[in-house]
C-alpha cells in the first residue's frame, strides 16, 4: 500500500502555518510499513482541488486528506470528493446531535452553517473526533482508501491515532510491524560519515539506513521490517553494532537525545557536581544543562565573565596571564574552567573563551574558540575554529563542550548509563 | 505569475521533519505577488521527482525546488533536472574553488563527493550560497522559471532573501510593487490585540493587516501594494500610527527584532551597563543579550546561582532571607539584582528566580517566577504566573524580564533609538 497526503488550506500555500499535519501523518504512516511517495498541498480552491484528487488516484492506493472539514464557506474538501466520486452528503445523526449539544452546553444558538459539519460521504465510516466537532472519514471506492481528516492539529493527531490507524491496520492486514530507530552522531560531518560507512548504505535492503544532517548534527535512522517487533528489533540491534563498530567514537545518543541532556545524565548518574565560566556563550552552556528537569543535583552554577575586567574581578584571572596569552586561548580557557570550579566548588569546572564574530577578538579571526576543563588536578583544554556565523558559533561551541566533556567523562572511567 | 515548490527528501516523507522551507519560500512569494497553488513533497527517487516535474511544468510558470543539492548519491534534484531537459551539468570553477577552501581552511582533506556540489545546470545563473557549500540556480527555459535551492533552512532562507528574489522581483517588472512591514507586539494575547484593532482588521483593503500569533509575541504584518515603493511606505505608516494609537504600549519593534536586541540597542544608545543573576534561566538572559555583536560595551557578566548555596556564597545573599521568604519570593529577585550590580559593578543588576517546572520549587508552584531589577537608588520586582512547559516558562521569563526593562528605562528618561 502506499499513500499520497493531501493537504487542504491556503494559510499553508500564503506561508502562515507550516504543513506539520503531513509530518505527522507520515511518521504514522511509516510505523505501519506504508510508504508515502509524495505530499502535496492546494488551496481552498474546488477545481485545483479535484485536479489534485486525480492526480493522487492515479499514483496511490491511499490518500489522506487533512483541512477543509469545517463550518466556513472555505471548507469545501468533503464536498469537492463528493462531487468528483458522485456520492451524495448525507447528515450523520449521531454528529448532528454532538454539534447540537456542544452548542447547547455554552448557551450559544447554533448557526446554520454549523450543521453543515455533520454531513458525511453516503457509505464512509465515520472518525470520531474527540476535540472538535467535523468528524473525519473513511471511504473504500474502486479500489482505493480515502481518509477525510479536520485541519488542526489537536483534532487530527488524536483522530489519526485513535481512529483511523487501527483501521488502517486492519485493511492492512499484512502481519508484518515495521520499527525505526535513530542513532545520532557529534563532531563528524555528514560526507565524512557516508563515506565511512559506505558499504553499509551501498548494500542496505532491510533494514534501511537513512543519514540525516542538522545542527551541525548527523543522525542515521535505521528503519526494519519483520513479522513482529521482536524480531525488527533483531536486525536494528544488528545493524546498529555494525555502524558503530565503525564510528563509535562519534554516537552520543538516540532519537530525541541531545548532547546536553546526556551530559547531564551522566553527571547525575555518576554524583558529579559541575560549574561552568563562560565568556562568548555568556550562560548557553548552562542553560541548555538546565533545560532538564532535576538538574540542580549537578549543576551549582557558575559565572559570565564577558569582558577582560570580569575575568579579572570575578574569577582572579591574572592581568600578566591575559596580556601574555591573550583571552582566547588555551590558558585563558583552561584557568576560566579551575577557577570556577575552585569557587563554586564542584567536581567539573568547565571555561569557554573565544571569538563568536562576526568581528576579530583580541586579535584572534572569528570563530577560534578555547573550551577548558578541570577535573580534580587536571586541566584539559580544546581549541575550535568554526566558520559560522555568530550564533551558529556560540551554539556549536557548547555542542562541542557537552560532547568533549562526555568523551573525557567515558575516558575516565565514569559510566555511561 | 505562479508559482509550485517541490521539496526533494525522503526524511519529509518519513515525517522526520516538517516542510518549514516550502512556508518559508511561500511568505517570500506573497510579497512578490506570486501565486502559489501547489507545494509537493517528494523523495529521492528519480522516476517521481521526473513525474513531480512534469505535473508542475503543466500547472506553475515557476517552479521552485529545495533540497537534494548535497554532495551523497541521494541527493539527485540537479542531476534529475537536468536529465528531463536535456541540459548537461558543468563545473562551475567559483563554488569549486569556494569548496576547496572550506576543506583547506579546516585543514581536512576533500573527499569526490564534496565536487560534484559545484556541478551546475549549463545556462544556469548562480545563487551564491553564503552558509554552506552547495550553490542555488536559476534557470529559464521554455517559458519557465526553475529555482534550485539547498534543503538546509539556514542555508536556503538568506539564499532565497538576497539571491533569488531579486532576480524574481526583476523578472517581474510589473510596475506594482508590493512592500511589507511587520510589528512586533510583547505582554498582549494574540486575541484581545484583535478584539481592541478590529475596526481596522474588519475594514482593511489595501494595506493589509494580518496578525500572527507565536512564541508568545504577536506580530501584525502590513501589507500594501502601489505604483512604487514611496507610495506603499506612506501607505504602511499610515496604518501603522493608526495602530500604535491603539496597542502602542505593547508595541516593541519591527520585522527581525527580538526583546534582547531592542534592549541591547538602549543600553548601548545610552552608555548603561548590565550584570544579572540567573537561577531558574541559568544563563539564558545573558545569552540572548550575547547574541548581538558589540554588546561587551554594555554586558559585562553575571553569576547563575541555581542552587541556594550559590545564592548564599557566590551572591552574598543572607540564609535568614531564604529562610524567612523564600528563594522564589520578591525579596530573593531583588536581593539577586542587587548583590550582582554591586558585585560587577554595572548600572543595571537583574535577578531572575522562580519554579521553572514540572515541579514545585520551594514550595511555590510551576510557573510561578520572581524578576527583579536594582538600577541606582531603586529595585523593581515583578511576579509571572505562567503556565507552560518547563523551557517554555525559561523562555518567556527572559522575554518578560527584557519587555519590563525596557519599559521601565523608557519611563526613568532614557531614549530609545
Amino acid at each position: 500500500m502506499n499513500a499520497e497526503i493531501i493537504a487542504v488550506g491556503s494559510e499553508l500555500l500564503l506561508g502562515q502555518i507550516a504543513n506539520t499535519n503531513a509530518k505527522f501523518i507520515s511518521t504514522q504512516l511509516s510505523e505501519l510499513g506504508i510508504n508515502v511517495f509524495y505530499h502535496t498541498v492546494v488551496g481552498d480552491n474546488a477545481d485545483r482541488l479535484k485536479s489534485a484528487i486525480e492526480i493522487a488516484e492515479s499514483r496511490a492506493d491511499l490518500i489522506i486528506f487533512s483541512g477543509g472539514l469545517g463550518p466556513t464557506k472555505d471548507d469545501l474538501t468533503k464536498e469537492t470528493i463528493a462531487g468528483h466520486l458522485g456520492l451524495p452528503l448525507v447528515f450523520d445523526e449521531m454528529a448532528l446531535s454532538f454539534i447540537e449539544q456542544f452548542f447547547a452546553a455554552r448557551g450559544r444558538g447554533m448557526t446554520e452553517n454549523n450543521r453543515k459539519q455533520a454531513l458525511i460521504l453516503q457509505g464512509s465510516e465515520v472518525l470520531a473526533n474527540h476535540h472538535g466537532m467535523a468528524p473525519g472519514m473513511l471511504l473504500e471506492k474502486n479500489g482505493l482508501t480515502y481518509i477525510l481528516l479536520p485541519g488542526p492539529p489537536k483534532e487530527l493527531e488524536p483522530m489519526f491515532q485513535f481512529e483511523a490507524k487501527p483501521k488502517l491496520a486492519a485493511l492492512l492486514n499484512v502481519g508484518r510491524v515495521i520499527q525505526s530507530h535513530v542513532l545520532r552522531f557529534y563532531g563528524i560531518g555528514e560526507a565524512e560519515l557516508e563515506v565511512r560507512i559506505q558499504n553499509i548504505l551501498d548494500n542496505q535492503t532491510n533494514p534501511t539506513v537513512a543519514p540525516l544532517a542538522s545542527d551541525g548534527e548527523v543522525t542515521l535512522r535505521i528503519t526494519a521490517g519483520a513479522q513482529n517487533v521482536e524480531e525488527a528489533w533483531k536486525l536494528i540491534k544488528e545493524k546498529e553494532e555494525e555502524i558503530l563498530a565503525i564510528v563509535g567514537e562519534y554516537h552520543y545518543g538516540y532519537n530525541d537525545d541531545s548532547l546536553a541532556s546526556k551530559l547531564v545524565e551522566m553527571l547525575m548518574h555518576n554524583n558529579l557536581t559541575i560549574s561552568a565560566a563562560e565568556s562568548l556563550t555568556a550562560g548557553l552552556f548552562q542553560s541548555e544543562l538546565a533545560e532538564v528537569p532535576g538538574v540542580g543535583a549537578s549543576l551549582v552554577g557558575g559565572v559570565i565573565t564577558y569582558t577582560p575586567e570580569a575575568k579579572m574581578n570575578q574569577l582572579g584571572i591574572e592581568k600578566s596571564l591575559l596580556d601574555n596569552f591573550g583571552i582566547v586561548s588555551s590558558e585563558c580557557a583552561g584557568a576560566m574552567a579551575r577557577k570556577v570550579r575552585e569557587k563554586f566548588g564542584t567536581d567539573i569546572g568547565v571555561g569557554l573563551t573565544g571569538a563568536a564574530g562576526p568581528d576579530p577578538h583580541d586579535g584572534q579571526a572569528p570563530g577560534t574558540i578555547w573550551i577548558g576543563f578541570s577535573i580534580g588536578d587536571s586541566d584539559y583544554t580544546h581549541k575550535l575554529q568554526l566558520q559560522g556565523m555568530r550564533n551558529t558559533n556560540r551554539i556549536r561551541s557548547v555542542k562541542f563542550a557537552c560532547s568533549y566533556l562526555l568523551r573525557l567523562l567515558v575516558e575516565k572511567g565514569y559510566r555511561k548509563i
